[in-house]
């Protein structure tokens, strides 16, 4: 809903005689869905705190807000969405299903959890495997842990996936004094960083207490029959491995939701997702899209790639809305800069991974130091590493991942800026980066570890090498 | 000695021929001034931890190092240079005085505290009148503070000028349990930031228990007689104030050390700094300079400007040493970022302030907001200020201002690497900066001030403005 909720304020701002229609399947608009894992954890007190703006806030500015109420059909020809009601999503009477015409047509229709292509996986909240991605997803989630809690029936939960969202609601259940297991393909956590770097975070998992089985690929879900409840009992690995559990979470990430658009005839893009141009327009005519629905360009790769984001959701809603009420506003793609937090460890990633740098045709060498949050000898220093994957002919700046602890993290914007300026490590070693002994050491972290790129580029270029 | 260790490091690693012949008028090398603060306060616990390199440590790599020896006068022509060593160094036994020849010098003569230009200021440390810059002044100032703890006769510091280094000494002295009154002459602290930001570290130092007196020019320093120890007995302003004390610290920054250039006819820059090029030599054959006692270029105004900061000197200690080693490296200039801590209040500034910006000739716009360091929602969430300036014509972001508690400064880095890469606001709002709950709110509060700033470029670039 975010790029929604930013595209229906823009457009009512700018075009004040636009008449507005929304529809929400769900029954919350412009929420934060990142913060999810936080309100399961209990580090977020309550489903209302996520909210940024309610549906009436959203009719208070003029927009004609329809929840509980799913478009299911879109006739771009004739120019009209269908549209059908949730069962008893409350929000008035009126008949059941119906139609409405547009002109302009925004498509924000978000993702979907990514289900293994196993038997099993296709169930649902009742029989306890949950995706994260909606308030509602959330409210379940939450409903059914509090129950399980409860009568005891729920003590184990597997996390299928460890990506970001995975880890945070592993994180999550820990906290709520669950038995945790984090179960995926990759052979450490966060498959956008090299393993390298993914080490401290496996590491960081373990410590507080997850059981992260790593390199399998699960092959089923195995549930209990119907006439004892239907739940849960086990995920499977193709190894052979049987994980027991009560409750599972779906971790692996977000697939764009497209059937909409595909059905009616709006192009996708080579990731799957809805293509837009840097206006947040499709190939159809009249029809924009914006938000985890979509493609963005990615600024180093050049390719077309599904970043599902709030923060990406956010700009690519103001950009369809400001164009939609006749200013004029662009979307210049993504750097791929992405982080989270695990127990006490901070890793954040931008640009390219070395996987995805050599992918892309690019000849590699990376440099990896490890270094301090502040000076030294500053009784605070906590430890960063910084990692620089650098293209070994230009010397550019292709990605870079920071990890660490308090105050480590956020670091990566500094790269993540570099690498959108198609800076050179040369360049960004001379960098004039903020020095007290409270905030870094006097060479920053970003700093060294661009020099050490520099060098491996040297190096890589003098004529003996 | 940052300047001077960077450059005995690099030229000694690449110039493996090279004589290295380096005189230390003190008694200490390669050690972090910045941290003499801390060092007051108590925050580090001695001397030797902001030290990175030991004489011992430069010898062992070949570097023949004149300690306790101050170099006295430059002769371009004969190439020689003429030192006298200090009494008592103890630096072993050796003539008091000699001259030693070279085909090319580095001059990296450091700064020394400005003093105010009205009686009695020229008093040193034996009257209770310390600077901050050196190891030396540092244990000097420590050593007073000590003893006049000890026995009673000091209670009452006064800090003249509220800069970074008086502020952080203001702070020591109140850790240390001294009545503390910081004055100076503008209307709010730290004079590269502009009043509205200034005013939260006014504050932020208010609260912390220290006398702030603004808008006060210091007119003499009363002394006891000679008869009775001859120490500082009060501070006099211009408006008739009389602030007793029984020590002062000179906060008013540092002044280049470049008499011995000048008088060797080294030519200095339009800030009366050792004028450079790219690669660290001045305008006179052979001769080389880095760190403090240099000019820098400005980035943004283009302009010869004098910024003694560590971080500074170590690159260009390491440029100088890489040419004189026979490589090739440059130093691009600075835009200025600077950064402090003040009790809780963080403040960091990069770029050209509002009255910079005018100065330097552009039309310039401000956009200044309210934000926290993470998602509102959770609960670790800690205020931050942003100001940006802008160009008015351009967009060009021209410098920006983040003041805030834990985790809001270093958040300039940023604002550093987009004025560094002369990003227009509207290109600033687009970047894709990390985003999780934990880390920003889904619009991080850069982005969030560069939408701001775009849109009051946006009006004053319109038709009816």
């Amino acid at each position: 809903m975010a790029a929604a909720s930013q595209a229906l304020q823009q457009a009512a701002a700018r075009g004040r005689d636009l008449e507005v229609v929304a529809f929400e399947r769900g029954s919350a608009t412009s929420y934060s869905a990142c913060g999810i894992p936080y309100w399961v954890g209990g580090v977020v007190g309550s489903r209302e705190e996520l909210i940024a703006r309610s549906p009436e806030e959203h009719r208070r500015r003029g927009v004609d807000l329809r929840m509980g109420t799913e478009v299911v059909g879109v006739d771009l020809a004739a120019r009209t969405v269908t549209w059908r009601r949730a069962g008893g999503a409350g929000d008035g009477g009126g008949p059941p299903e119906g139609s409405e015409g547009f002109d302009q047509l925004v498509l924000a229709t978000g993702a979907v959890p990514r289900r293994p292509d196993a038997p099993g996986f296709d169930a649902g909240p009742e029989a306890g495997v949950h995706g994260v991605q909606t308030l509602d997803d959330g409210s379940s989630l939450i409903a059914d842990l509090e129950r399980g809690q409860r009568d005891g029936t729920v003590r184990r939960v597997v996390v299928v996936g460890g990506g970001y969202i995975g880890l945070e609601v592993a994180e999550a259940c820990v906290v709520r004094g669950l038995h945790v297991t984090v179960v995926q393909r990759g052979a450490t956590p966060l498959g956008t960083v090299d393993d390298d770097m993914g080490a401290f975070i496996a590491d960081a998992v373990r410590d507080e207490g997850v059981h992260l089985v790593t390199g399998e690929e699960v092959c089923g879900l195995e549930l209990a029959p119907a006439a004892e409840g239907g739940r849960v009992r086990a995920v499977h690995t193709a190894s052979g491995l049987e994980l027991p559990c009560d409750l599972v979470v779906l971790g692996l990430g977000v697939a764009p939701s497209v059937a909409l658009a595909r059905e009616a005839g709006v192009p996708l893009g080579e990731s799957g997702a809805i293509a837009v141009d840097v206006a947040q327009r499709t190939g159809a005519e009249g029809v924009w899209a914006a938000g985890d629905c979509t493609e963005v360009r990615h600024r180093v790769s050049g390719r077309g790639v599904h970043v599902p984001l709030g923060t990406h959701a956010n700009k690519q809603g103001r950009v369809a809305g400001i164009n939609l009420g006749g200013g004029y506003a662009t979307f210049p793609g993504v750097v791929g800069t992405a982080i989270t937090k695990v127990c006490r460890v901070e890793i954040g990633r931008t640009g390219l991974s070395t996987d995805e740098a050599a992918d892309a045709g690019f000849q590699v060498v990376t440099a990896a130091v490890d270094s301090t949050t502040t000076a030294g000898y500053m009784p605070g220093a906590e430890p960063v590493r910084v990692k620089l994957v650098a293209d070994q002919r230009s010397g550019r700046l292709l990605g870079g991942q920071v990890v660490g602890r308090s105050g480590a993290g956020k670091r990566v914007d500094a790269l993540a800026i570099c690498v959108w300026n198609e800076m050179s490590v040369e360049e960004v070693l001379a960098l004039d980066l903020a020095y007290a002994p409270p905030f870094a050491p006097v060479w920053d972290p970003v700093l060294i570890a661009a020099r050490k790129a520099a060098q491996a580029v040297e190096r890589a270029c003098s004529p003996g090498a």
